[in-house]
């Protein structure tokens, strides 16, 4: 099974969302990005379609953006 | 294990966040509820502090707001 990413950038916002999909989805199932900290990734996480973080992509590529945290203009700056 | 609530209103958007939610938390833990058909639980979605929908409300009461759909007062009116 194809995972699903996690991406966040560490904001109280993001980090009380993963704390809630942790425990929602099998933690095996999910990888975490801190963009804030993986800022190599942010790329990719454009690439996704990411628009805000936090953000969940699906193994079948659909992004689920959750509540809003910080704009992706935000993360990159 | 209490279950999540998922509330939508069956806009395009809910329907697409409905099923990505569904493969990704078992779907005996989630209860669907859509709110254009079933308003009388329109307040206890309120209640729960949903701005939009569709949202996932946490075992423990959070709110995840899940992309935008459409707002309570849209829902509302």
């Amino acid at each position: 099974m194809s995972k699903s990413i996690f991406y966040h950038a560490g904001c109280p916002v993001c980090v009380s969302a993963e704390q809630d999909i942790l425990n929602l989805i099998n933690p095996a199932a999910v990888e975490v990005v801190n963009l804030d900290v993986e800022k190599s990734r942010i790329p990719e996480a454009q690439k996704a379609g990411l628009k805000s973080v936090p953000a969940l992509v699906t193994p079948n590529g659909n992004v689920l953006h959750i509540n809003f945290g910080a704009s992706m203009a935000d993360v990159i700056g």
